[in-house]
């Protein structure tokens, strides 16, 4: 099968101009002008249109099991909505819960999306339980594709991993060439001003956040990063939401310290404003770390356009606001954690970030595709438009317009954190590895056609 | 009985003039020019001597139990060669154990001070067990003059705080009008290190240093800041010894926030060469944090002389050689970790601050006596030369020269630090409370003298 | 003549006392408790009250020349306002215009203030014409006691001067123990806002501080910090305004640099909302530099605590609205730059400082006496309450409630900037080397008895 | 004409992908994989080797007057010599002097340029004499696709520009879609210090550098950040050498200001000791900024590899040694300025840069190909490998030694400075606009064929 697309703009990280793009079979061929249709099996008209490489999320939680139910979408809704939303490959979390090994979360998850998924995934490793024989069962996973490892300073007595723990994997990471991704918030702190809050009967979705704040992800990040300085070892931060950690990326780098960190749409378009809407509302914005004050979003919006933040992700974990999100009426602290946006990332990064003159289309696929698969050993198979890669591509309509809405959205959740937003921009196709996977508002994928990612090294 | 000190130099924190100056009973009762010797029982010649405030070491741990032994002098000792070296009060640290009461760690310490002690006494109170019904009897222990708490984040399972307990610890102290005094290490990443280098038989004292790197002192302080910043209270870090803390601290006085820190004279003056004194010498300098290598002390001189840096302490807490150190002969882990250097504090400040120009007279007063004083809520009845403060006070002569001997001091420990280092200034008379405790080489005061010093609000 | 303060708290910069004080003749002789008044001349009941060092106004233009009229206070109406709010000592700039000398400078400005002077007055040196004979002359000014030279960066073609000359002042003042006191504006890039607001008819009062942003002062600040860094030398930064200029100090310091700078009442009480004011009321205001957004109010107080700055001044420079500041109607730039400030700065710095728990009473004595004293080579004959120093004094009553305004100042000009302010705490007497000048509102001092100020070398 | 470059890795700024690229005329027209060779009149084997590129030199001096002769290349040479070491294009400056207009200036260095350069060339403008109607002509320099101005902080009376000029000038570039290039040394301090120098006979090449310390780079960067600050314009640093200068452009850039730099080689492969070379050897090295210290260089290579620096460029400006090094034995200040690097630019960031792994490849690519031509207005004609570019080319053999040396150079100078260094990685083939100009050691190229590049504005 041979597709030609036509025509459009093809853009990189670093290029965009004008050409022909030959896929044949899995992938991309030729690049050039004034190709030959007769050639081609299949012809896509892309004029006035781009053509940029299909988008990554290193961050998903789909099927992810919490308090009895898992979260909405599983392996086979969430890459259907991703690819919907330009997106063709995902990274989810593999959890090793305590007493298990690496191995069996890694096949726990791996059953999760085999014969499910729709486009392609690999998986990162939430390590909770550290000790000598995980600490030596990482290369195993390294070997199998599993580069990355993730820890959390936040939940005690659930996830937290202790500074010793910590330490330990970011030395055994960087001497395999992996990355740990950290979720950096103090739990200590946070777990007091918790339990402080319902003391004082203050059970309202707002105090999520109130009892989550800024100083509490700065402390942490800055802790991270340099325990990260101690062990010799590259470090990835995970949803960096509020200035005060950017800072401390920031201190990094400008040393020269392998330091990375994405954000995520939400706290780029959403804030601690929506925590006050009525009817219990608010609780389809509980997520860790919570949205913060608008002033933070000045600060992100640097970040992505300077270069101190490299990537920008979801956090995609969705849960229903009947039935779920309910869970927590009385009660912030049992409110389901995480929101969905597997689908609407690269609109939101388009039109509020290309369109409002924040950062540039280059950046913007670099953003939401290249420096992800960079990162994470994907690249150059994924996350570029080049000869050789897989013809993972988004044919994209830079003056569509389209409504995020819960009505018309695939992910499988009954409400859309944007709901009713107007955005400009859209892909009119979606190819993963050559076939048409979305058209329009068709799809034309299939469950199942999805594949692991064995990833690379860390290439940061 | 009055006491006339006659044509010396009065010197305070701001001042330095030509005065004579009369103590009655206790206290200071003038302080003038040309005064008549005829109402004075006794005159005391201070011409072309300095009349400086007693010296007040804030760190001090005398009589302090430690594996099946005690630190080397106790109260009587200690503050006898406290006394010959210029230092009248001192303020020492009650342990609360696991399942004590603070009133047991309180009532313990005072114990073994009562009866023994020649100078003036405080004590804060180390937090070792931290739950619901002790930060409600932090209150008590303010009451009673105990208004400082110290937290360990080193020496996890034993002294060491979590981040919930500090920040509660924080909280608590700042409502009462208390001060959380820290010692600023990484115990985790510390244990990894030090477990690291056991098990490679790195066992010499200078693997004490190499596994406490200035990194993990780093992290601690700047996470200490921190918490104190969320928790709205003001924080003191005890013997600073890194560049990198001392830059967390400036960070944060910069800003405004009530951060507090001392260093030590052996930062100032010993380093990490030490360690590698032959025939295990070099464990006479074990103490945590470690001493720094050299281009470490530019910096804390920097921060005494710009006021980033508050106080000069000596974290005094002797072992001898024999019998008590060379218990970690093959296991520097084993090493009773502490110094001497209650008697030799001045000495060297005033000869390698004020004699290498590096200090004014002034900010060696400063630092010495009425920083200290108002930090820890003694002023101004201590810590300086004024009308109506205690008459606790140093006749001190400028070019007196003097040696740092073993041979010579009044500490009960078998070496001295800086042995054979000749000082130039020294004390000629020490008074306490309006007593001549001290004249030449002879001492005149008695044991049990001193009183406990019920200690005001913090005062920074 | 022996005059006795009974019973007053005596304040310093570091001690607050009881006690009694005793002055004989010019001196400060004995401060103690319980003095018997039989001794005394006259004996003055500061009961309740403080006793502080007289006030040193480091900053004052007094019958300074302008556009054909001169600054409408002289040294006999000047220095009276200031005894009046309890400054005792001023130290006023002699100008060097073009092709002048520097002793026929100093010698203009004597003669301006002797015979005239009600308290003691020493003068700093503006230089204008920098050439080698007047680098050479700088050694003789030293000689005469006057000990600290200005530079503009600010007015090209009328008093600025170029980098090279300001270097060169910088290595010669620091060779000879003198100080370069510098006014910090990019003259160059205000020049060039000024001709083009007026080219747009943009002549209100408000764009005098339109034309002089904050980051003129920024920039300027941060240059003449490095040229005193490459020159080795000290650096007062005079009447800061601007966060950044502050921010800039602030970063030298930390790395231990010997800069230092002031502020003025005016920065930290008014704003640039004061131009606002109808009916060209927005003129009284115009001084350079300008009156600052609200917001780095804060930072100014920020720094008065910290110890980023070390003084407050006041750049006393009065124009009456009548007949002078209306010379600039229809044209900002024709407006006299300067205000009235010499009387209400103690005042203000009082009741916005202490009484709002800004700064502590010591450091309000340290700002507006202690500090500039040392700074300017004035200790410990001025700036203290210490035996053998002048005997000028403030009785200082916390509590008395005073109003600021043109009806009942001693200035010599016909407003008010704090017009109806009404303050808390006011001096009761003033002693000027131990002569009560000012007694409630009573002025009992009598023109020319001030001296001039022969000032030692630069003391910080 | 149709050239086929079989087999190569293509490298951009993004990518690395194994691709045939296929040349039609003047541009790149198709990339991919097994083309058929039948179709083109020429193959060339790029097997094992990259396709870059080529590269852009946006910092040369050809033909440049000085006292009396020229630098010693001429656009012939020059380029030429840019050619043979991968460079394809280059910007030169065009000088206004004094009493000139742009258009004068614009159309001398084109003459200089015309029917000479081999390669491709463009023309910044060095603005000496700034007045209303230079302001006025700088757009029509714009118009005629000079867009960038460049402006000395350093030479007083000869290039040098006040604050004013530089503040309006970069006004009047930011409004035009221009660019300001600075030369960022403080020539007031500088001249001072020359003066004194030579007043005390220190005449040899070393006070050179003694002259013109880092700080005084540090401080003109800063200042000229902060004065495009205020105008609201981008800034381009040139020949950024010195770490202080650096922290203030890194410093600009965290806050998000366009400011960018470039550094040169000689500042990361030489350095300060290069001066003491005997025999006047040091004189060969006498350039402005000068060498620096060791220790800045690998503060420039952090620069380089986090993005604080965007480009290299060379600042080729080549005087012989017999002859014109010379002119200044016996006075330093009469060396002239300058070192030839046209030619060995990318041997030296390759080998340096990629091969000793401090920049990615990649990396090496931006800074001397994509970068410079975004910035200068050249992409996307100039500066990556895509299809409708020019095909300006670099087969480049990463594994090929070559010796630089001024016995086997092609610049028009008699010595190199980096003599006998043996580097790894040089061109077999480059292409300018389609035509094989090199190829090994032969030119195939001619005088001449070189056109003027129109830019486009500043794209940074």
């Amino acid at each position: 099968m041979r597709i030609l697309i036509k025509d459009g703009t093809v853009v990189t990280a670093a290029d965009a101009y004008r050409a022909d793009l030959l896929v044949d079979g899995e992938t991309i061929v030729a690049i050039g002008r004034g190709a030959a249709e007769a050639t081609a099996d299949r012809v896509i008209d892309a004029g006035g249109k781009y053509v940029l490489p299909g988008g990554i999320d290193v961050h998903t939680h789909l099927d992810m099991p919490f308090g009895g139910s898992n979260s909405s979408d599983d392996f086979e809704t969430g890459t259907r909505a991703a690819a919907f939303g330009g997106t063709t490959s995902v990274i989810d979390f593999a959890i090793q819960y305590k007493g298990e090994t690496l191995q069996k979360a890694f096949e726990n998850w791996l059953a999760r999306a085999e014969g499910k998924a729709v486009g392609d995934y690999g998986l990162h490793l939430v390590m909770t339980d550290l000790n000598d024989a995980i600490i030596d069962e990482m290369a195993s996973m390294v070997r199998q594709g599993v580069t990355s490892f993730k820890l959390f300073m936040a939940y005690p007595g659930v996830f937290m991993a202790d500074d010793a723990m910590i330490y330990r994997a970011l030395v055994r990471a960087g001497s395999l060439g992996g990355l740990v991704c950290m979720h950096a918030e103090n739990g200590w702190v946070i777990d007091v001003l918790v339990r402080e809050a319902l003391a004082k009967r203050q059970t309202e979705p707002r105090h999520h956040a109130l009892t989550r704040p800024p100083i509490t992800e700065g402390e942490a990040t800055q802790r991270s990063l340099t325990l990260a300085e101690a062990a010799g070892a590259p470090i990835y931060i995970v949803h960096l939401s509020a200035s005060q950690a950017l800072d401390a990326v920031c201190a990094a780098r400008d040393r020269g310290l392998p330091a990375y960190a994405e954000t995520c749409p939400q706290y780029l378009f959403l804030s601690a404003e929506n925590y006050e809407e009525p009817d219990f509302n608010g609780a389809k914005y509980v997520m860790s770390p919570p949205l913060r004050p608008k002033e933070h979003q000045a600060a992100l919006w640097r970040g992505l356009a300077t270069g101190d933040l490299q990537a920008v992700s979801t956090d995609h974990c969705p849960f229903n606001f009947k039935g779920q999100k309910e869970l927590g009426r009385g009660d912030f602290s049992k409110i389901p954690n995480g929101a969905p946006g597997i689908e609407t990332r690269l609109y939101l990064m388009y039109d509020g970030g290309v369109g409002e003159k924040r950062i540039s289309l280059n950046r913007f696929v670099e953003l939401t595709a290249t420096a992800p698969a960079k990162l994470f050993g994907l690249f150059p198979r994924k996350g570029t438009v080049a000869v050789g890669s897989d013809a993972d591509l988004v044919v994209w309509d830079p003056s569509a317009k389209h409504v995020l809405s819960a009505a018309t959205h695939h992910m499988n959740v009954d409400y859309n954190p944007y709901e009713g937003r107007q955005v400009t921009g859209a892909p009119t196709h979606v190819l993963s590895r050559g076939e048409v996977i979305v058209e329009g508002d068709k799809f034309l994928g299939r469950r199942g056609r999805g594949q692991f990612l064995r990833r690379g090294s860390f290439g940061g």
